[in-house]
This record gives structure tokens, C-alpha cells and sequence, in this order.
């Protein structure tokens, strides 16, 4: 029987694991998965854990969901890839319709690739390039303060999270930041951006931003009123609006993209993680006709838009996406999300009246507890982590802000443990 | 029953295909694939292609095989994904165990990702970070002239394929290039490369070059005694070396890792591609202890490589990827492959004598076939990828570059279809 100790060493002897300080692990729980069932995932010593975060905001019809299940070993025994170049197949045309469907009428078009931060690249590639098809050059990209858009070089210049960016400023193009209306007033915020329009004015390919809740960034959140100001003032100026809901799209903040809450449609939308119900790496890019057009001419006019990637709209992926879509449809997630949203919004009221809680904020099935009076060199995230381990539940708090964001198959008995322990966590600090 | 037509018009509605000029798909034949098995593709109407090209350099072991869905089924019922900072899993254990015995001795440490842009990416924020942690910036790197290394921004900077790069050159940071020992004498290239290290001496983090074949560089091939050399030069300057194996590994050029056969350690080894045997997408970097210490210290300290994508380890792929190197070792691949190495090669020889043919080379599982005469503007690449379709093979030229890389299960028989096709599709252009 393999046990925790074992897998342990095994695994530290030679993998270089991702966003982690590797020496951390001398010291802090280190827990190897042997499987996963609903919200839950176990270990090798027979502990359960109640995936309080999705697995990084990823998962949510749980784990090794049988209907998801079902239908990828289908694929495994029809195709499980084909170069998307040229040839296409049955899983990834279904999706594009669904996903047609299910955005504004306007984003007609969709491009594949694997994960969030290719999307975002793609994003950017494409709204420069649109322009320079056209004769103009516009080599100034603009994100907000306190933004978070992935991890490969065009995306992480993007992203203002300093924990993640700064090391690498002499090699990142440079792009600039308007103020994040999640940080400051929606109309400095606003003024801010309109600023950045004037000064750069002629050279700004595209806005990209994170709607409703700035995930990375502390899980920082505002209101669709911004959105719906930041596209007029978009369409005023002729710049593209990304809409990065890598994070936040396929229910996360309620609505099935947070984009509708505003009410406005972006010129490109990048979608991720849940896509897959948290099965497999998959992105995709929707944007519009009128995009779309821009690169559709005759080859030797040197239009095309020619980024790939290897596993490009892979079967298998493909597939997981439209199983996920019918969960979506047959069990009419969203209504039954809103139920569980509200009992979860009531579990976070007492949070507010500890005394080290600066303040609860929720958007949808995000909810996060800031708390305050604590210095950074303190890591209070990481006691929480491991108290909150110790007491069979996984939140990986972003520095002294902890974070709910489980899968929508958790019970309300489940959202009452996962709450009661942060909760004790938070306390234990006192 | 669904028809490529149908399937075809609901495609070409909504999705936009990866490396594509849309409009060419007017004229261009434009294939939904159904299902595949073994070396084969099948569309809805009832045709097969033999798949060449291997859907983009990634199949190794036929579409659909057995033995990979039943392990990849299994995974499925067990563990389909599982955050991978601080959690990990027996599939991700196994493999990295397995490639670190594969690999030379001294790489010893593996980080994960999701495609082969992003491996490139972490192979250079790694080397640029490492002399970051120690105080110096080296913001230079250096690749060579005709090589390309992925899609996203970082990757398209170190890139040389006009083609891909130049559209974008406002948006991309500076690297410089050397002369590829593909295209110039190896001395020669040699020398461009320590002319560099000179001119930017101190400010180099890394050379990053794909041994042996440039793949998407139209199959330019060279030898290993460069690789040799240019490891020694940057051993000389203390520089690191990026070996970009993503195309060639696992088996490709003869050898289970193209850097065998110049029996050197890269400091950093890229892999995707083929790694799960044309089944997900998943990128590993491989390095070694003396690298990784660098960034191992006390949290504090501020050195932590923070990099991430959400499905980083992706169980169902690190399943996948394991099935692949069971195979390998269970069927002795490698010296099956020797065989089919040889019948590729004695079937190679009668195109050299076509009066069109320039060169044709070959390096293990990977040959090439190139024409002369024939303007770009005539698009010649186009005529035989249509050919070999309605004869029932996928190729895709580069270009007038006519290239094979089929999957190892290919047959002696099936070689001589593709041959047979390949060489009527050029005698046609006669």
C-alpha cells in the first residue's frame, strides 16, 4: 500500500511544483491525491478533503464526474485527436454552435487553443493585428491596476500583480495600467482609463480585463456599472475590450459569463478553466464578424492569422466541454446555483463581526474574507491553509484574503463545514 | 447520418482554424474527421487518410489505441485533476520518475505545463530568473536563424520563421540569432553564435536552439557534432543551453532524445508534443539541481519561480503520458522503429532522381523532400496536399517542402502508400 510519506518523497525528489516556494514544503502539508469523488479528493492515508477552491477555480461538477466520465471514454474510443488545421471533428463543431449560442449574437466566431494565458495571448495577437491589417500600427495594450491575465510573456505583461511580474520586467513589453474601479472609485477608475485613451490616442490596440472580480488580485470586485462605461468609452475611442473570464465565465459570478450582468458584449472573449468542467486543459477565443473579416482575404495578401497550437481544439477536451454544457442544460445549474449562492451568502455573515475581518465581499459563487492587521511576513495565509487542512478542507487563502469559490455539486451541509472551518481558522489567529 | 458537407458548412459557420487562411477554405479541400484507428483517419462520408504527418507531429501509436484509452479510462474513474501547488498525484509521480531515468543524470528536477509555447516560456523565465536570483540581469537570449519555438509571445521572440513573427515584431521583445548550422557550414554558424556571446557578453541567459531538425523550419536538418560544440562554447561563456525538444523527442530522430546522439546535457529540456502520444496536451521543462537550488531558500528571500497554468500536471495527460512510455518500453519502440528507419530511407531513394527535387534528407523518423523551380506565389505546397488527400494520404508540405512523420505503428505497406503518393503528387507538378 502506498502511503502519504511515500508518494511525499518520491514526489519532492524530483518535481519542481507550480506556484510554490519548493523549501516551503519542509514545512508545510505536502498531500499527495490517490483519487477524487465530488467535492472531495483523498489521499494515500485515507484523508478526505473538501476541494473548497476547485482545484485552482477549475472543477465544477465535481471529481470524476460519471456523466463527464462517460462521455470522454466514448471519445478515448471514437478519436481522441486530429490536427485542427484543415480538418476538424464532430465535439469541437458542437461546441462552437453552443457557444455561440450562449454569447451575445454578436461573438460569432471562436478559436481554440489550451490554456488561459494562450487565450489571452491570442487575444492580443489578434487585436493588433486587426490593425495592422489595416495599415495601422498600435503597439499599446492596456490592462487594470491589481490584474491577473496568465503566465506566458504577452500575458504576464499584461497582468499587474507584482508577486508574478516584476522579476521578469526586462524582458516583458512594456503595457500600461488605468486604475482598477475593484481599488478605487468606478469613476476615477473610469477617468483614469480615459486618461490613458488621450495620452495614447491612435496607438491602443485593446482593453483587457478581468469582469466583476479581479481573481489573482485578492479576489478584488466591482460592478457591472464600470463594465457598461468602460465599453461606451471603448466604442467612443475604437479600441477592443478583451474580456478575460477565464476565472469568472461559465457560472462563477452567477450569470453564465459575468459579462451579461453588464449587459455589454466585448470585442473578444477568452475562456477557460470551467470550460472543461475542470477535466482538461482547453481555451477558446470568441470574437466577432466584423474581427473575423479582417483576416479573410486572398493568402497572398499576408492577412492570416497563424498561430497554433499543437493540441488545438482537441477531441478529447472538446468533448469534456460539451458534456459540461449539458450538465449546464439538463440540471439547470444556474438556478439551482442560486440557492446554494444564498446559503452560502448567509454562512459569510458572521465572518463580519470578528474583529480581524476588514470586510466579506461576494459575487456569485466567489466569495472572499479579507482580513486585516496582519504583515505580509507573517504568511497568516499559510496557517490558515494548514489549519484548514488539518480540519479535512482545502483553501488556499491569497495572502491574507480567504477564498470560497467550490464546486457547484457542493450540499449545504458541505458550504456549513467549509465555512464553520474557516471560520475556526480565522479565530485561531485571535 | 451526418456528410462532410454538413459537417463542413456548420464548421466553417463559427470556428476559425489554428495556421489557416479562412478564405482558403473555399477552394481547399476541408476534411471532418469522424473517427480514426491506427495510422488512419476516416471522415463522414466513408474516406480514409493515412495520417503522415502524424496530426501535427504528436501521434506516436495510432489515433484510438487500445492500450492508452484503457489506461486513460482508468484514470478517468480515479482522478481526472487535482490542484498541483502544494497537491500531487501518483501519475505525475510515476512520469517525472520515469523521464528524469530517460533523461542524462544531471537533469534531475521537472516542471510542468500544459503546451509546448509554455514550456518554451518557463525554460526562459527560468534562465533569466536564475541569474536574476543571484543579482545579475542577462535580459538576452539567443536563438538561431530559421528555428521556431511556439506561438505565444515569449516563444514567437525567440522564433525566426518570418511567417509567424514578423506581423507582430512592435509587440515582441528583442533576441538575436545566429546563424543556423542548417542553413551554413557548421563553423560557420559556429562562429555567428561567439561573435554574439561577445558582443553581448554578461547580458546572455540563455541560447535556445531544437537539436538536430528545425522542424517547422522546413525540416532543416544538421548534424550533432554542432550541438557538441555549441555546448562546449556556452559551457566556455557560461551561458545556458535550451534544448527545444518538443518536435523531436521521444523517438523522432532515431533516438529516444535528439541531444543523445551529441551526447551532451541541455541545461534546460523542453518536451510536449508526442509526450502523451498524440492524445492531451502537457509540456514538461526539465533541469537540474544546481538551477533549482537557485531558487530554493526561504520564502522571503523573494527567488520563487511562481509560474502556473490552472490544469499544470493534469492527471488524465500525465495518465496518457505514461501509457505512451509503457508502450516504448514493452514493444522496444525504439529498435522497431530502426526497421521502419531503414524501409523510409530505401523508399526515399527513387525521389532523387526527380528532376524537381533539390534534396531530400532524412533524420531517423523525420524525412523531407525538397523541390525547385516554383515560385512561393504558386503555392505548390497546396497542390500536393490535395493530391495526396484525394489519394488518401495527409501530408502537409512546408511550403516546397514535401515531409513525412508518421506515427510508429505505421506498416512497411502503408510506408510505400505514402511514398508512392508523395511521388506521384511531385512527378504531377512536372
Amino acid at each position: 500500500m502506498l502511503t502519504n510519506a511515500e508518494m511525499r518523497e518520491r514526489d519532492l525528489a524530483h518535481i519542481w511544483h507550480p506556484c510554490s516556494q519548493m523549501k516551503d514544503y519542509e514545512t508545510l502539508p505536502f498531500i499527495p491525491i490517490k483519487s477524487g469523488k465530488g467535492a472531495y479528493l483523498f489521499d494515500f492515508d485515507g484523508n478526505r478533503y473538501l476541494d473548497a477552491i476547485s482545484s485552482w477555480w477549475v472543477n465544477l461538477f465535481g471529481h470524476a464526474n460519471p456523466y463527464i466520465n462517460e462521455k470522454v471514454k466514448e471519445q478515448l474510443d471514437t478519436l481522441e485527436h486530429v490536427i485542427f488545421a484543415g480538418f476538424s471533428h464532430e465535439p469541437a463543431i458542437r461546441l462552437a454552435e453552443r457557444l455561440v449560442a450562449l454569447t451575445p449574437e454578436k461573438l460569432t466566431r471562436l478559436f481554440f487553443a489550451d490554456n488561459g494565458s494562450s487565450a489571452i495571448e491570442i487575444a492580443l495577437k489578434m487585436s493588433f493585428q486587426y490593425y495592422k491589417n489595416r495599415g495601422e500600427v498600435r503597439d499599446v495594450f492596456i490592462s487594470l491596476e491589481n490584474s491577473y491575465h496568465g503566465e506566458t510573456m504577452g500575458a504576464l505583461a499584461v497582468g499587474d500583480v507584482a508577486l508574478y511580474k516584476e522579476i521578469y520586467s526586462e524582458i516583458l513589453i512594456r503595457t500600461v495600467q488605468a486604475k482598477s474601479p475593484a481599488l478605487v472609485a468606478e469613476d476615477e477608475a473610469l477617468a483614469s482609463m480615459e486618461a490613458l485613451f488621450q495620452k495614447y490616442e491612435g496607438r491602443i490596440s485593446a482593453v483587457v480585463i478581468e469582469p466583476l472580480v479581479q481573481c489573482a488580485g485578492s479576489m478584488a470586485m466591482y460592478g457591472p456599472e464600470y463594465i457598461r462605461n468602460l465599453r461606451e468609452l471603448c466604442d467612443a475611442y475604437g479600441i477592443f475590450l478583451i474580456a478575460d473570464e477565464i476565472a469568472v465565465g461559465f457560472g462563477r459570478t452567477g450569470t453564465m459569463f459575468a459579462c451579461e450582468q453588464a449587459d455589454i458584449v466585448p470585442d473578444f472573449l477568452c475562456l477557460s478553466k470551467g470550460i472543461t468542467g475542470g477535466y482538461l486543459p482547453l481555451s477558446v477565443v470568441m470574437t466577432s464578424d466584423e474581427v473575423y473579416s479582417a483576416f479573410y482575404c486572398d493568402y497572398s495578401e499576408g492577412k492570416s492569422f497563424l498561430d497554433s497550437h499543437s493540441y488545438t481544439g482537441n477531441a478529447l477536451a472538446c468533448m469534456a466541454a460539451n458534456a459540461t454544457l449539458d450538465i449546464f442544460e439538463n440540471e439547470h445549474i444556474l438556478d439551482s446555483n442560486r440557492v446554494k449562492i444564498d446559503i452560502l451568502s448567509a454562512l459569510l455573515q458572521r465572518f463580519e463581526d470578528l474583529p480581524n475581518v476588514l470586510e466579506v465581499r461576494q459575487r456569485g459563487f466567489i466569495a472572499a474574507v479579507e482580513l486585516k492587521g496582519y504583515d505580509p511576513s507573517e504568511r497568516i495565509g499559510l496557517q490558515i491553509y494548514r489549519y484548514a487542512l488539518s480540519h479535512g478542507v482545502l483553501l488556499r487563502p491569497l495572502g491574507h484574503v480567504v477564498y470560497f469559490m467550490p464546486p457547484y455539486v457542493v450540499t449545504e451541509e458541505e458550504l456549513v463545514k467549509m465555512t464553520d472551518v474557516a471560520y475556526e481558522a480565522i479565530k485561531s489567529l485571535l
